[in-house]
Protein backbone atom coordinates (compact mmCIF):
# COMPACT_ATOMS: atom_id res chain seq x y z
CA UNK A 1 0.00 0.00 0.00
CA UNK A 2 1.14 3.33 -0.53
CA UNK A 3 -0.19 6.67 0.38
CA UNK A 4 0.84 10.09 -0.46
CA UNK A 5 3.99 11.44 2.03
CA UNK A 6 2.27 12.62 4.89
CA UNK A 7 5.07 15.37 6.33
CA UNK A 8 3.17 14.75 9.92
CA UNK A 9 3.97 10.83 9.99
CA UNK A 10 7.73 10.67 10.91
CA UNK A 11 7.74 13.18 13.91
CA UNK A 12 4.56 11.44 15.46
CA UNK A 13 6.40 8.31 15.08
CA UNK A 14 9.24 9.98 16.94
CA UNK A 15 7.15 10.74 19.97
CA UNK A 16 5.29 7.99 20.62
CA UNK A 17 7.77 4.81 21.10
CA UNK A 18 5.62 3.54 23.30
CA UNK A 19 3.33 1.92 20.52
CA UNK A 20 5.76 2.07 17.90
CA UNK A 21 9.12 1.63 17.25
CA UNK A 22 11.06 1.38 13.92
CA UNK A 23 14.10 -0.07 15.73
CA UNK A 24 12.40 -3.49 16.43
CA UNK A 25 15.52 -5.38 16.05
CA UNK A 26 15.80 -4.07 20.10
CA UNK A 27 12.93 -6.21 21.00
CA UNK A 28 14.14 -9.46 19.45
CA UNK A 29 13.44 -11.96 22.28
CA UNK A 30 11.85 -9.24 24.67
CA UNK A 31 8.70 -8.48 22.81
CA UNK A 32 6.63 -10.00 26.17
CA UNK A 33 8.36 -7.55 28.49
CA UNK A 34 7.07 -4.99 26.03
CA UNK A 35 3.84 -6.16 26.41
CA UNK A 36 4.30 -6.81 30.13
CA UNK A 37 2.93 -10.11 29.85
CA UNK A 38 3.26 -13.76 28.44
CA UNK A 39 0.19 -13.70 25.61
CA UNK A 40 1.12 -15.26 22.43
CA UNK A 41 2.49 -13.35 19.98
CA UNK A 42 0.31 -12.56 16.80
CA UNK A 43 2.38 -10.67 13.96
CA UNK A 44 0.78 -8.91 10.82
CA UNK A 45 3.45 -8.59 7.77
CA UNK A 46 2.02 -5.55 5.82
CA UNK A 47 -0.65 -4.12 8.31
CA UNK A 48 -1.70 -1.27 5.44
CA UNK A 49 -4.09 1.29 7.38
CA UNK A 50 -4.69 -1.39 10.38
CA UNK A 51 -8.53 -2.12 10.42
CA UNK A 52 -7.08 -6.44 10.97
CA UNK A 53 -4.66 -6.24 13.43
CA UNK A 54 -6.66 -3.26 15.55
CA UNK A 55 -10.03 -5.37 15.04
CA UNK A 56 -8.22 -8.62 15.91
CA UNK A 57 -6.29 -6.93 18.92
CA UNK A 58 -9.92 -5.81 19.76
CA UNK A 59 -11.71 -8.88 19.67
CA UNK A 60 -8.71 -11.14 21.23
CA UNK A 61 -7.94 -9.41 24.41
CA UNK A 62 -5.91 -12.61 25.52
CA UNK A 63 -3.42 -12.36 22.87
CA UNK A 64 -1.03 -9.49 21.94
CA UNK A 65 -0.58 -7.90 18.48
CA UNK A 66 2.35 -6.44 16.62
CA UNK A 67 1.48 -4.74 12.95
CA UNK A 68 4.48 -4.35 10.61
CA UNK A 69 4.06 -1.38 7.86
CA UNK A 70 7.33 -0.24 5.63
CA UNK A 71 5.88 2.80 4.92
CA UNK A 72 6.03 5.52 7.38
CA UNK A 73 2.85 7.46 5.81
CA UNK A 74 0.35 4.74 6.04
CA UNK A 75 2.15 3.17 10.07
CA UNK A 76 1.52 6.86 11.15
CA UNK A 77 -2.12 6.26 9.98
CA UNK A 78 -2.98 3.03 12.19
CA UNK A 79 -0.63 4.95 14.87
CA UNK A 80 -2.80 7.85 15.19
CA UNK A 81 -5.99 4.98 15.09
CA UNK A 82 -4.17 3.59 18.39
CA UNK A 83 -3.37 7.05 20.03
CA UNK A 84 -7.33 7.19 20.44
CA UNK A 85 -7.84 3.57 21.22
CA UNK A 86 -4.57 3.06 23.79
CA UNK A 87 -4.92 -0.84 23.44
CA UNK A 88 -2.51 -2.35 25.61
CA UNK A 89 -2.28 -5.49 23.26
CA UNK A 90 -1.42 -4.25 19.97
CA UNK A 91 2.46 -2.71 19.34
CA UNK A 92 3.50 -1.87 15.95
CA UNK A 93 6.51 -1.43 13.65
CA UNK A 94 7.41 0.82 10.90
CA UNK A 95 10.35 -1.22 9.71
CA UNK A 96 10.76 -3.60 6.19
CA UNK A 97 8.61 -6.91 6.69
CA UNK A 98 11.53 -8.94 4.77
CA UNK A 99 13.33 -9.49 7.69
CA UNK A 100 11.16 -10.35 10.49
CA UNK A 101 13.80 -13.30 11.41
CA UNK A 102 15.78 -10.09 12.94
CA UNK A 103 12.91 -8.79 14.78
CA UNK A 104 11.82 -11.89 16.33
CA UNK A 105 13.72 -14.67 17.85
CA UNK A 106 13.31 -18.39 17.32
CA UNK A 107 9.80 -19.49 18.07
CA UNK A 108 8.81 -16.03 19.67
CA UNK A 109 5.79 -16.22 17.67
CA UNK A 110 2.35 -17.95 17.71
CA UNK A 111 0.70 -17.22 14.51
CA UNK A 112 2.11 -14.51 11.38
CA UNK A 113 -0.65 -13.10 9.30
CA UNK A 114 -0.33 -12.12 5.18
CA UNK A 115 -3.18 -10.42 4.48
CA UNK A 116 -3.65 -9.05 0.49
CA UNK A 117 0.44 -8.97 -0.08
CA UNK A 118 2.01 -7.37 -3.23
CA UNK A 119 1.19 -10.21 -5.93
CA UNK A 120 4.52 -9.25 -7.61
CA UNK A 121 2.86 -10.96 -10.62
CA UNK A 122 6.22 -10.89 -12.88
CA UNK A 123 8.46 -14.03 -12.94
CA UNK A 124 11.70 -11.73 -12.12
CA UNK A 125 9.77 -10.66 -9.50
CA UNK A 126 8.92 -14.15 -7.14
CA UNK A 127 11.48 -13.73 -4.98
CA UNK A 128 9.53 -10.76 -3.61
CA UNK A 129 6.59 -12.58 -3.09
CA UNK A 130 6.03 -13.05 0.96
CA UNK A 131 5.48 -16.50 0.23
CA UNK A 132 8.46 -17.50 -1.70
CA UNK A 133 10.80 -19.96 0.14
CA UNK A 134 13.18 -17.59 1.64
CA UNK A 135 10.45 -15.87 3.73
CA UNK A 136 9.40 -19.25 4.58
CA UNK A 137 12.16 -20.05 6.12
CA UNK A 138 12.03 -16.95 7.94
CA UNK A 139 8.60 -17.62 9.35
CA UNK A 140 9.39 -21.39 10.30
CA UNK A 141 11.92 -19.97 12.29
CA UNK A 142 10.18 -17.50 13.99
CA UNK A 143 7.05 -18.93 14.65
CA UNK A 144 7.02 -21.67 17.81
CA UNK A 145 6.66 -25.81 17.10
CA UNK A 146 2.51 -25.74 17.03
CA UNK A 147 2.26 -22.01 15.25
CA UNK A 148 1.14 -21.56 12.11
CA UNK A 149 0.49 -18.88 9.10
CA UNK A 150 -2.72 -17.80 7.45
CA UNK A 151 -2.65 -16.13 4.22
CA UNK A 152 -5.30 -14.34 2.89
CA UNK A 153 -5.72 -12.81 -1.16
CA UNK A 154 -7.89 -11.79 -3.59
CA UNK A 155 -5.27 -12.58 -6.30
CA UNK A 156 -5.63 -16.07 -7.89
CA UNK A 157 -1.93 -16.29 -9.59
CA UNK A 158 -0.55 -15.23 -6.09
CA UNK A 159 -2.89 -17.48 -4.07
CA UNK A 160 -1.84 -20.75 -6.98
CA UNK A 161 1.33 -19.86 -6.68
CA UNK A 162 1.62 -19.49 -2.65
CA UNK A 163 -0.02 -23.56 -2.69
CA UNK A 164 2.40 -24.23 -4.55
CA UNK A 165 5.44 -22.58 -2.55
CA UNK A 166 4.18 -24.11 0.70
CA UNK A 167 3.61 -26.96 -0.71
CA UNK A 168 6.88 -27.67 -1.69
CA UNK A 169 8.59 -25.68 0.70
CA UNK A 170 7.12 -29.15 3.46
CA UNK A 171 4.09 -27.18 5.13
CA UNK A 172 0.89 -28.66 5.89
CA UNK A 173 -1.98 -27.38 5.20
CA UNK A 174 -4.61 -27.14 7.85
CA UNK A 175 -7.36 -25.56 5.52
CA UNK A 176 -8.12 -23.79 2.54
CA UNK A 177 -11.08 -21.44 1.39
CA UNK A 178 -11.47 -20.88 -2.34
CA UNK A 179 -14.30 -18.75 -1.42
CA UNK A 180 -13.72 -17.61 2.19
CA UNK A 181 -16.72 -15.23 2.10
CA UNK A 182 -19.23 -18.09 1.62
CA UNK A 183 -17.92 -20.58 4.09
CA UNK A 184 -18.23 -21.64 7.14
CA UNK A 185 -14.85 -19.94 8.29
CA UNK A 186 -16.67 -16.78 7.15
CA UNK A 187 -18.49 -15.93 10.82
CA UNK A 188 -15.28 -15.45 11.99
CA UNK A 189 -13.19 -13.57 9.49
CA UNK A 190 -11.86 -10.50 10.44
CA UNK A 191 -11.40 -8.18 7.12
CA UNK A 192 -8.75 -5.44 5.97
CA UNK A 193 -9.71 -2.59 4.10
CA UNK A 194 -9.22 -4.33 0.74
CA UNK A 195 -10.65 -7.21 1.33
CA UNK A 196 -14.37 -5.41 2.48
CA UNK A 197 -14.15 -3.56 -0.75
CA UNK A 198 -12.92 -6.28 -2.83
CA UNK A 199 -15.50 -8.40 -1.81
CA UNK A 200 -18.23 -5.92 -2.21
CA UNK A 201 -17.27 -5.77 -5.77
CA UNK A 202 -17.97 -9.71 -5.82
CA UNK A 203 -14.60 -10.95 -5.88
CA UNK A 204 -13.33 -13.76 -4.67
CA UNK A 205 -11.02 -14.02 -1.68
CA UNK A 206 -8.68 -17.22 -1.29
CA UNK A 207 -7.68 -17.99 2.14
CA UNK A 208 -5.19 -20.99 3.67
CA UNK A 209 -3.88 -21.62 6.90
CA UNK A 210 -1.05 -24.06 7.37
CA UNK A 211 1.82 -24.75 9.77
CA UNK A 212 5.11 -26.36 9.15
CA UNK B 1 -22.40 -40.54 -14.27
CA UNK B 2 -24.81 -43.07 -14.28
CA UNK B 3 -27.58 -44.08 -17.21
CA UNK B 4 -30.43 -45.71 -17.71
CA UNK B 5 -29.86 -49.56 -17.53
CA UNK B 6 -28.72 -50.90 -21.71
CA UNK B 7 -30.23 -54.58 -21.74
CA UNK B 8 -27.15 -54.44 -24.55
CA UNK B 9 -24.32 -53.04 -22.75
CA UNK B 10 -23.17 -56.91 -20.87
CA UNK B 11 -23.50 -58.93 -24.15
CA UNK B 12 -21.56 -56.48 -26.23
CA UNK B 13 -18.63 -55.84 -23.53
CA UNK B 14 -18.65 -60.08 -23.36
CA UNK B 15 -18.18 -60.07 -27.14
CA UNK B 16 -15.61 -57.68 -27.35
CA UNK B 17 -12.50 -59.08 -24.97
CA UNK B 18 -9.86 -57.20 -27.25
CA UNK B 19 -11.24 -53.94 -26.13
CA UNK B 20 -12.32 -54.33 -22.49
CA UNK B 21 -12.30 -56.20 -19.85
CA UNK B 22 -14.54 -56.46 -16.59
CA UNK B 23 -11.81 -59.03 -14.85
CA UNK B 24 -8.61 -56.28 -14.97
CA UNK B 25 -6.77 -58.44 -12.17
CA UNK B 26 -5.95 -60.71 -15.25
CA UNK B 27 -3.56 -58.72 -16.43
CA UNK B 28 -2.05 -57.27 -13.56
CA UNK B 29 1.82 -56.25 -14.57
CA UNK B 30 1.14 -57.40 -18.23
CA UNK B 31 -0.59 -54.45 -19.83
CA UNK B 32 2.46 -53.80 -21.95
CA UNK B 33 1.84 -57.17 -23.74
CA UNK B 34 -1.89 -56.35 -23.93
CA UNK B 35 -1.21 -53.36 -26.02
CA UNK B 36 1.65 -55.23 -27.66
CA UNK B 37 4.70 -52.80 -26.49
CA UNK B 38 6.28 -50.85 -24.14
CA UNK B 39 5.15 -47.14 -24.26
CA UNK B 40 3.90 -44.92 -21.03
CA UNK B 41 0.71 -46.16 -19.44
CA UNK B 42 -2.11 -43.17 -18.48
CA UNK B 43 -5.00 -44.26 -16.75
CA UNK B 44 -8.30 -42.83 -16.23
CA UNK B 45 -10.34 -43.54 -13.28
CA UNK B 46 -14.04 -42.89 -13.57
CA UNK B 47 -14.31 -42.54 -17.65
CA UNK B 48 -18.05 -41.36 -18.15
CA UNK B 49 -18.80 -41.71 -21.38
CA UNK B 50 -14.74 -41.45 -22.85
CA UNK B 51 -14.52 -38.22 -24.44
CA UNK B 52 -11.41 -37.46 -22.21
CA UNK B 53 -9.45 -40.65 -22.81
CA UNK B 54 -10.11 -40.81 -26.33
CA UNK B 55 -8.96 -37.53 -27.46
CA UNK B 56 -6.38 -37.98 -24.78
CA UNK B 57 -5.54 -41.40 -27.03
CA UNK B 58 -5.79 -40.12 -30.46
CA UNK B 59 -3.93 -36.87 -29.34
CA UNK B 60 -1.02 -38.80 -27.96
CA UNK B 61 -0.74 -42.18 -29.99
CA UNK B 62 2.89 -42.45 -28.59
CA UNK B 63 1.57 -43.48 -25.27
CA UNK B 64 -0.94 -46.51 -23.86
CA UNK B 65 -4.61 -45.20 -22.05
CA UNK B 66 -6.50 -47.20 -19.84
CA UNK B 67 -10.11 -46.16 -19.18
CA UNK B 68 -12.04 -47.40 -15.83
CA UNK B 69 -15.88 -46.91 -15.66
CA UNK B 70 -17.70 -49.12 -12.81
CA UNK B 71 -21.21 -48.25 -14.73
CA UNK B 72 -21.51 -51.33 -17.50
CA UNK B 73 -24.07 -48.70 -19.27
CA UNK B 74 -21.44 -45.91 -19.41
CA UNK B 75 -18.61 -48.40 -20.33
CA UNK B 76 -20.55 -49.67 -23.33
CA UNK B 77 -21.32 -46.67 -24.93
CA UNK B 78 -17.36 -45.79 -24.83
CA UNK B 79 -17.05 -49.34 -25.72
CA UNK B 80 -19.44 -48.35 -29.06
CA UNK B 81 -16.83 -45.60 -29.80
CA UNK B 82 -13.83 -47.43 -29.56
CA UNK B 83 -15.40 -50.00 -31.95
CA UNK B 84 -15.81 -47.21 -34.64
CA UNK B 85 -12.34 -45.53 -33.89
CA UNK B 86 -10.03 -49.35 -33.54
CA UNK B 87 -7.66 -47.18 -31.64
CA UNK B 88 -4.49 -49.57 -30.68
CA UNK B 89 -3.44 -47.45 -27.51
CA UNK B 90 -7.04 -47.58 -26.21
CA UNK B 91 -7.74 -50.31 -23.62
CA UNK B 92 -11.12 -50.19 -21.22
CA UNK B 93 -11.88 -51.78 -17.95
CA UNK B 94 -15.40 -51.84 -16.68
CA UNK B 95 -14.74 -52.74 -12.96
CA UNK B 96 -14.50 -50.61 -9.70
CA UNK B 97 -11.93 -47.95 -9.42
CA UNK B 98 -11.48 -48.39 -5.94
CA UNK B 99 -9.42 -51.89 -6.27
CA UNK B 100 -6.72 -49.75 -8.97
CA UNK B 101 -3.70 -51.89 -7.12
CA UNK B 102 -5.33 -55.12 -7.69
CA UNK B 103 -5.45 -53.94 -11.05
CA UNK B 104 -1.63 -52.54 -11.67
CA UNK B 105 1.35 -53.76 -10.30
CA UNK B 106 3.72 -51.26 -8.36
CA UNK B 107 5.18 -48.79 -10.52
CA UNK B 108 2.91 -49.59 -14.05
CA UNK B 109 1.77 -46.66 -14.58
CA UNK B 110 2.88 -43.29 -15.82
CA UNK B 111 -0.08 -40.90 -15.49
CA UNK B 112 -3.08 -41.35 -13.60
CA UNK B 113 -6.07 -38.80 -14.12
CA UNK B 114 -9.22 -38.14 -11.76
CA UNK B 115 -11.56 -36.02 -13.60
CA UNK B 116 -14.69 -34.31 -12.00
CA UNK B 117 -14.75 -36.91 -10.02
CA UNK B 118 -18.23 -37.70 -7.31
CA UNK B 119 -17.68 -35.05 -4.84
CA UNK B 120 -19.70 -37.18 -2.01
CA UNK B 121 -20.29 -33.74 0.17
CA UNK B 122 -20.83 -35.18 3.10
CA UNK B 123 -18.68 -35.74 5.79
CA UNK B 124 -19.45 -39.27 6.37
CA UNK B 125 -18.74 -40.26 2.58
CA UNK B 126 -15.46 -38.56 2.57
CA UNK B 127 -13.74 -41.89 1.99
CA UNK B 128 -15.33 -42.67 -1.26
CA UNK B 129 -13.61 -39.40 -2.39
CA UNK B 130 -11.23 -40.56 -4.95
CA UNK B 131 -8.15 -38.27 -3.43
CA UNK B 132 -8.79 -39.52 0.07
CA UNK B 133 -5.77 -41.44 1.90
CA UNK B 134 -6.89 -44.37 1.41
CA UNK B 135 -6.79 -44.01 -2.54
CA UNK B 136 -4.18 -42.38 -2.88
CA UNK B 137 -1.75 -44.81 -1.10
CA UNK B 138 -2.93 -46.78 -4.10
CA UNK B 139 -1.95 -44.57 -6.69
CA UNK B 140 1.52 -44.19 -5.36
CA UNK B 141 1.87 -47.77 -5.73
CA UNK B 142 0.58 -47.94 -8.94
CA UNK B 143 2.58 -44.89 -10.43
CA UNK B 144 6.38 -45.75 -11.19
CA UNK B 145 8.65 -42.99 -9.47
CA UNK B 146 8.80 -39.98 -11.85
CA UNK B 147 4.53 -40.65 -12.14
CA UNK B 148 1.73 -37.84 -11.28
CA UNK B 149 -1.24 -37.56 -10.64
CA UNK B 150 -3.57 -34.86 -12.52
CA UNK B 151 -6.80 -34.34 -10.76
CA UNK B 152 -9.52 -31.47 -12.39
CA UNK B 153 -12.95 -30.78 -11.06
CA UNK B 154 -15.81 -27.80 -10.94
CA UNK B 155 -16.69 -28.73 -7.22
CA UNK B 156 -15.00 -26.45 -4.96
CA UNK B 157 -15.68 -28.30 -1.72
CA UNK B 158 -13.80 -31.30 -3.17
CA UNK B 159 -10.40 -29.24 -4.70
CA UNK B 160 -10.58 -27.82 -0.74
CA UNK B 161 -10.22 -31.09 0.60
CA UNK B 162 -8.30 -31.92 -2.30
CA UNK B 163 -5.86 -30.33 -2.09
CA UNK B 164 -5.32 -30.69 1.99
CA UNK B 165 -5.53 -33.69 1.82
CA UNK B 166 -2.87 -34.54 -0.97
CA UNK B 167 -0.33 -32.34 0.69
CA UNK B 168 -1.30 -33.99 4.22
CA UNK B 169 -0.65 -37.00 2.56
CA UNK B 170 2.65 -35.81 1.44
CA UNK B 171 2.27 -35.39 -2.34
CA UNK B 172 4.72 -32.37 -4.25
CA UNK B 173 2.52 -30.26 -6.05
CA UNK B 174 3.39 -29.41 -9.48
CA UNK B 175 1.16 -27.15 -11.08
CA UNK B 176 -1.91 -25.73 -9.33
CA UNK B 177 -4.81 -23.64 -11.93
CA UNK B 178 -7.62 -22.17 -9.87
CA UNK B 179 -9.36 -21.26 -12.96
CA UNK B 180 -8.18 -23.72 -15.56
CA UNK B 181 -9.81 -22.22 -19.02
CA UNK B 182 -8.83 -19.02 -18.55
CA UNK B 183 -5.17 -20.03 -17.85
CA UNK B 184 -1.38 -20.92 -20.38
CA UNK B 185 -2.32 -24.53 -19.43
CA UNK B 186 -6.08 -24.34 -21.70
CA UNK B 187 -4.18 -24.49 -25.27
CA UNK B 188 -3.07 -28.29 -24.05
CA UNK B 189 -6.61 -29.04 -21.98
CA UNK B 190 -8.89 -31.60 -23.07
CA UNK B 191 -12.00 -31.47 -22.24
CA UNK B 192 -14.34 -34.29 -20.54
CA UNK B 193 -18.16 -34.20 -21.85
CA UNK B 194 -19.12 -32.50 -18.11
CA UNK B 195 -16.06 -30.12 -18.71
CA UNK B 196 -17.29 -28.58 -21.61
CA UNK B 197 -20.85 -28.32 -20.73
CA UNK B 198 -20.22 -26.47 -17.18
CA UNK B 199 -17.33 -24.06 -18.26
CA UNK B 200 -19.92 -22.82 -21.21
CA UNK B 201 -22.06 -21.86 -18.40
CA UNK B 202 -19.24 -19.99 -16.84
CA UNK B 203 -18.25 -22.42 -14.04
CA UNK B 204 -14.85 -22.18 -13.00
CA UNK B 205 -12.52 -25.56 -13.40
CA UNK B 206 -9.78 -25.69 -11.31
CA UNK B 207 -6.71 -28.25 -12.01
CA UNK B 208 -3.52 -29.90 -9.98
CA UNK B 209 -0.73 -32.09 -11.08
CA UNK B 210 1.47 -33.75 -8.38
CA UNK B 211 3.46 -36.34 -7.72
CA UNK B 212 4.86 -38.59 -4.75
Amino acid sequence: MRLRNKPWAKPLIEANPQFITTSPQDYRGRWNKRFGNNAPLHIEIGMGKGQFIIEMAQKYPEWNFIGIEIQTSVAAVVLKKQLALQLDNLQLICANGSGISEYFEDGEAATIYLNFSDPWPKKRQAKRRLTYPTFLKQYQEVLKKDGHLEFKTDNQKLFEYSLKSMNNFGMIFDNISLDLHKSEEAIDNVMTEYEKKFSQRGQVIYKLAAHF
